[in-house]
């Protein structure tokens, strides 16, 4: 996806991830049922960009970035979670994410539901799994508190919530950043956050580093926006235009094509500014970002 | 409901439980639609039997009660979103739920699993709140595992999902005591834990009490089959004998109603012989022990 040296981090942690993802949910003493449907969400492929932004900033900060592991799977666990409940019949009714079947089309809508309850509860107790060698009982309260700020009402579930209301509304650009800085860049910032605390990062640090994931969050989703418009439709895995015609509000349609690249453009410079700020070792954060500037799907 | 000392110590705690958790959803920064609709929830009625369990342990101890508002808001959370995912078309799909209309048939399907979803996740952000002279970190992250274990798919979920399963066929005993030990129990016991965590109890006292919990939470259920069996439609706000036409298996069907009843007596006895052995001043979880008993509603 980005250089030699990013490719082989993100494919290295990505296949370590994936393990440890599923070897959390099979242990579990719960019914079948259940954990298969968890497990097939959350294999069901993704770019694990936010666990990426965890090992990365480990990275930055030159802490084993396998120390991050049972936060960053707590991470994609409320990511796999909040998919489930979005593509739900009463929510944006999908039948197909990233080219799958999605969990309520296999498992039928209540087991979606609860595999959704499930993921998103597992996920504080994962916190707690962090071993005391790589995290204070404080720290691991500070993970917990912190990961529900970015995954409530407050964050991810209220960004969801306004994404709803603003359907088939022309919003302004103000109402559009709401629902993408909750929606998808509080996660995304908990992503860089959970990093930063996990490797003891000082004030200065967590404020540059906070300022830099709020820009990569509003990137990451104009660049999603714009993929949307003029993407490939088997790359990305849902139809092209899709936000279109379910008159969703985006960047383009607000900006122009051309005003939303300048967009991105302006948030990844803000981004990489801040970055530059932390005086870390951010060679993968750095690129990380390029990445989102440039992904084409 | 029960004696005049437990009255009082019931309506106190009540009220001040109600006043938190409005409290507690209003100063969230979000949409008002979705505090609305947690609100809504938390506000219709109920027992609010699990934070009373909590407030009676503390004061078995003899530590004042107020110290759990804290922790007994995030159970009435975690128990009121698993009403309204429960109560949602794809699960139970009812339309009342305490004599007033469910959650879903107020603000929408779309906006019931969302404040299922915001509360679930506020409730570990809210154990995070205990003031620290109340709880030490590690006490607090304690409560967030033991939390979410008595909710997840170990848990209330699982329960939930071996709940759906069993529709419709004709259960074993054994069959309908893991589901009402994990649907109903899991997340009585922890509320009974949790006072206990609250006030340092010793291994003994945990283990007692755990055992207390449990025998209490089957109790419950096998009352509550009861009642749904020969109750008063009115008190108990829902249909009379509405699980017997959704074809769920219940102890008086199983066991006839003088078999239900005389294991309900054995579970009473069972608990009050377990809260015995803890050597603390257990006069209102006594009481409520036998309330639960006695219950007509």
């Amino acid at each position: 996806m980005g250089t030699e040296l990013l490719d082989a981090f993100a494919q290295e942690y990505k296949l370590l991830l994936d393990s440890e993802l599923r070897t959390l949910v099979n242990k579990l003493n719960a019914p079948p049922i259940i954990k298969e449907s968890m497990v097939y969400s959350l294999e069901a492929g993704g770019k694990r960009i936010r666990p990426l932004l965890l090992f990365a900033t480990l990275d930055a900060f030159g802490v084993e970035p396998k120390q991050g592991l049972l936060a960053a799977s707590a991470i994609e666990m409320i990511h796999t979670y909040s998919l489930i409940h979005d593509d739900l019949p009463s929510m944006d009714n999908d039948d197909l994410r990233r080219g799958k079947p999605t969990n309520h089309k296999v498992f039928g809508d209540a087991i979606a539901i609860l595999a959704g309850d499930g993921l998103l509860t597992y996920s504080f107790e994962v916190i707690g799994k962090i071993p005391s060698e790589f995290a204070s009982a404080e720290t691991k309260l500070k993970l917990v508190v912190e990961l529900a700020k970015a995954a409530g009402t407050e964050g991810m579930v209220g960004g969801q919530v306004a994404d709803m209301l603003g359907e088939g509304q022309s919003l302004t650009l103000e109402e559009l950043e709401y629902i993408h800085i909750h929606k998808t860049g509080k996660l995304l910032g908990f992503s860089v956050l959970a990093g930063a605390l996990l490797a003891d990062a000082n004030r200065e640090q967590l404020k540059s580093l906070s300022s830099f994931a709020h820009h990569l969050g509003l990137a990451f989703q104009i660049q999603d926006d714009i993929l949307d418009l003029v993407g490939n439709q088997q790359l990305i895995g849902k139809p092209v235009g899709s936000d279109t015609t379910n008159d969703k509000s985006t960047y383009p349609q607000l900006l122009s094509l051309d005003g939303a690249i300048a967009a991105l453009n302006k948030q990844i410079n803000l981004a990489k500014e801040y970055l530059g700020m932390t005086g870390l070792n951010t060679g993968l954060l750095m690129e990380i970002t390029e990445l989102i500037a440039s992904r084409d799907h």
